[in-house]
């Protein structure tokens, strides 16, 4: 299970008039830290792309629970739950600087072709990449 | 049950590289169509604020089908589905112009004073417009 | 000199905790408004790039002169000043409902091929709209 | 004159159709680099509201030199040029990995005050801030 905590700052015009952080960056965010995730075990996913496969969400399901402020340092803890045949599924948790839980949520990927968007196997680089640092098994090709 | 059909065209900072609406933007057309629903029933979604009153999202849920292109004219289905105590439910259906469904999604909002973000109930301005515009009972405050 | 009025709504996630709209999202909305414009005269910018021409921002130039808040109805209003060899350049005034001027800018647009970002001329049947629609010619190929 | 050197990544979310990162979006990263410039010399744009004065931009001129794509690391060399009476003037310049510029601007901000959005100085933290790190005196309050 493959792990990866992302940090951000909440920008200011992330911010709406409610003073708090627009529910639609979260979305943003998330995105940022999943593809972290994979930067962090050498597979950029701009180098999926360029080998042809995208990803993009097929569902995704957030929980709202605090809000969050413009400059609060924020950090994503991103896990790669699953990955098997053509999709794959991450979790998140954002947590504030006082370590409180302000938002989950989950997201199913899917590997496409880019030319085609036909639903893929993901690349073998990047299933090469997950073994290498995942102690369980969790590919299913 | 009230209902609402929110039209609007994909704008083109709302595409990314991969030439679709980037996930996040459903989020934000989705607010759209939700408050154009209130606008419907006479209640604007300024005038609740106004009121002292403001709705954050607290879960969200998409479901994305097909992909849309710049310049596509989509129609948001939007449905109050329920409003109870400090609480409503919202369900979209997004179409394109080929009456294709492209997106689904729920929304789960709250009802929270402006000045303490506690929950709080819906402004009676706005339980009269829906018991109003609704047909069935579906307010149970 | 083809002019077009472009009205749209403040949607709430253009607003930041200052209570008014974001200055970025002013460059969206002048986007869309001159899209439209070109669509009032019969083309959409879709089709421009469906022949091979893409038309990136060269320069920009705003002046804030009054904020805007959530929900407001503008105006913008748009004049494609001059379109010469591989340019054009387009003025915009954003009027609020009691008709005061917001916000006023100015773009320079290039016409670029879209495989290879290099200059080239706009496409013969934009010019010929353009042409259609103007009583002094403001074109020089 | 004190000058800061930002360090972001193009979001996937930032790129359209082009490929390229839109325009709209070099306006939110030139923001956050005016404010890490600050943050750099111990005031963050945070700690200015909380002292009663907002800093909304009055004009912002951008010059479009070069395209960049997702994931390019870029870096946006801030500089604040002036500070006098209720306003100041920042410039920036953005290079690429290949230390390429690709893109200039240069907005003045005001100083008003947060609950009457009337002109106002800057606060003293922020001028004594500003002298304590700049070597020529820029500032005619």
């Amino acid at each position: 299970m493959i792990t990866y905590d992302y940090k951000f700052r909440v920008a200011y015009p992330d911010t709406d008039q409610m003073g708090t952080m627009h529910h639609a960056n979260y979305v943003k965010y998330y995105e940022a830290a999943r593809w972290e995730l994979f930067r962090s075990i050498g597979v950029s996913y701009n180098s999926l792309e360029q080998s042809g496969v995208m990803c993009p969400v097929i569902t995704m399901n957030f929980k709202f629970i605090k809000t969050t402020r413009y400059d609060e340092l924020l950090t994503v803890k991103t896990r790669l739950k699953a990955m098997k045949g053509v999709r794959m599924w991450f979790t998140y948790q954002m947590y504030n600087e006082q370590n409180q839980l302000i938002n989950e949520a989950e997201t199913e990927i899917a590997f496409v072709g880019r030319d085609n968007w036909k639903p893929c196997s993901a690349p073998d680089f990047l299933l090469e990449a997950i073994q290498k640092h995942t102690t369980t098994q969790i590919i299913d090709k």
